[in-house]
């Protein structure tokens, strides 16, 4: 699956991803009336608002981006119906041919690790047949459980031919609280990307792994420094735009090649329309500024690398 | 949330929690049956057969236990239909009076983890009206991302007088690649219950806090080290039975007044007649099988506190 990703990244030429992480007071009122309307006022209906919102800026960004990332949990907040708003933005999104990076950072145990890759990435069979629950191509993960929290989604990942990205060094403010305490004169989130490397050796799919990590941006000198580390790991890295990243902090995600580090933006895209610089596009262009933002993010990281 | 968990701990006499972790291998294959007869074979049947079965185990036991912990991975495995399968659970189980843990182990930062929060103990506001998506008592959280991912989660205890269990010594073998790890002459793990002291202060809910801890039955040296280093942190100890946990290491675990812990037994009583012990209940006794295994883990537990 990473060498699917480094191709439509390639094809592309942006080494970027949406977050689809919608907050209701992201969504235009006009979406969210025309939902009430039909549906009540019900979690039901914030759920169709949030996957009317998705499909607008989908439709807007698909043909300049390799892949999205919707975040489960501003899914999980609507219930049942927003993990069908989840599971239906999935589903478009592989339709539009987009990779989808399923941001659900679980991780557990033995057979429980196992049902969460199963779920996200794998198949289950009853009887006869086979389903697919929620089919990402990607999912991310926890790793401060160790290698029985892991091992079971590298094994789905080999047999589905999917992949993952291991949380190592995250982008928030208090992430140092544990990653970064020294262990052995080095920080915990070295021990975690060696660890990285280790699970991710059998899982090779060209010139990267499946296992994959996340660095934010928000850290460039420590994703210089894991970049070295974890050569052939591709590195997610969220913590651009609304979080602080910058364009010029990014040059260090990448190897050499330009490939390495695939970089995030949620809010920064898919809420552009409320910054004033797209403020133009009013909130009934908010897909056409969500474009806007894409290309702008673009080029940011384009003249950076 | 932490004071009602324990009266009702009080008034069972029992510090145990039934773990409703279904998987399709447990469930006797007369009601399985009976559930891919009505709704073929689908997702939709595996879910329905996993509620039926938790139904029927709940009801043999629930005037036994004060708490039940579901562990969602059990269910999101069999996709939308699965996670119908957890709320009725949930629901069902809090009918019946009991005390819901969620095992999520969810973990994300800032409005992740609040929606994570909103998702599994707190409300959402849709125009007027407000919902309470999953409406679990307590949730499982994971340390890893700092104060940032545990804060919010914090903040709806406060509101909607939930708790929370924060991972700090897991039951796995492998849990000590990262929580066993020495900073400044002390592992990991130490350094995480300083934390859910910490995060705890605030949450005083009777002689606890509604800011618990995990802590694996299988490292009972942990176990006693962490008992004393945070006494106003009630600890769930998973790992008894299946795992290898035995009851004379539960000793440690609980303060003196015999209370601070609570033990989850999952496989072990859901599918207690799939064990020699009990396998003159048979398929059809499944549910008796359960309670007689409740009252079995009672005496075993209560002879060793």
């Amino acid at each position: 699956m990473i060498n699917k990703l480094v191709n439509e990244i390639k094809k592309k030429n942006a080494p970027i991803v949406v977050g689809l992480d919608p907050m209701l007071s992201y969504i235009p009122s006009h979406i969210v009336d025309a939902s009430v309307a039909e549906f009540g006022e019900s979690l039901e209906a914030a759920a169709d608002a949030v996957w009317k919102y998705n499909k607008a800026i989908v439709d807007a960004v698909y043909d300049l981006i390799p892949a999205v990332k919707p975040q489960i949990a501003m899914y999980e907040q609507f219930g049942i119906p927003g993990l069908n708003a989840f599971k239906k933005t999935v589903d478009y999104c592989h339709e539009k041919g987009l990779v989808v990076i399923g941001d659900v950072k679980r991780g557990d145990i033995g057979s429980t690790s196992a049902a969460y890759a199963t779920a996200h990435l794998g198949k289950i069979k009853i009887g006869s047949k086979v389903f697919t629950p929620f089919d990402e191509d990607f999912a991310t993960v926890n790793p401060y459980l160790g290698t029985d929290g892991i091992k079971p989604f590298v094994d789905v990942c080999k047999e589905e031919k999917k992949g993952i990205f291991v949380l190592v060094k995250t982008s928030n403010p208090s992430s140092g609280e544990f990653q970064d305490r020294l262990i052995d004169g080095r920080p915990l989130y070295e021990h975690v990307a060696e660890k990285v490397i280790e699970w991710g050796a059998s899982s090779m799919d060209g010139d990267y792994s499946n296992v994959g990590a996340v660095v934010g941006a928000t850290y460039p000198e420590v994703g210089e420094r894991l970049r070295k580390l974890m050569p052939k790991a591709y590195i997610l890295v969220p913590g651009y735009g609304a979080q602080g990243g910058k364009g010029s902090d990014l040059k260090v995600f990448f190897n050499s090649d330009g490939l390495g580090a695939i970089i995030n933006s949620s809010r920064g895209i898919i809420a552009a329309y409320k910054q004033e610089k797209y403020a133009s596009y009013g909130e009934a262009g908010f897909a056409d500024a969500a474009r806007a933002a894409v290309l702008d993010m673009k080029k940011d990281i384009k003249d950076s690398i």
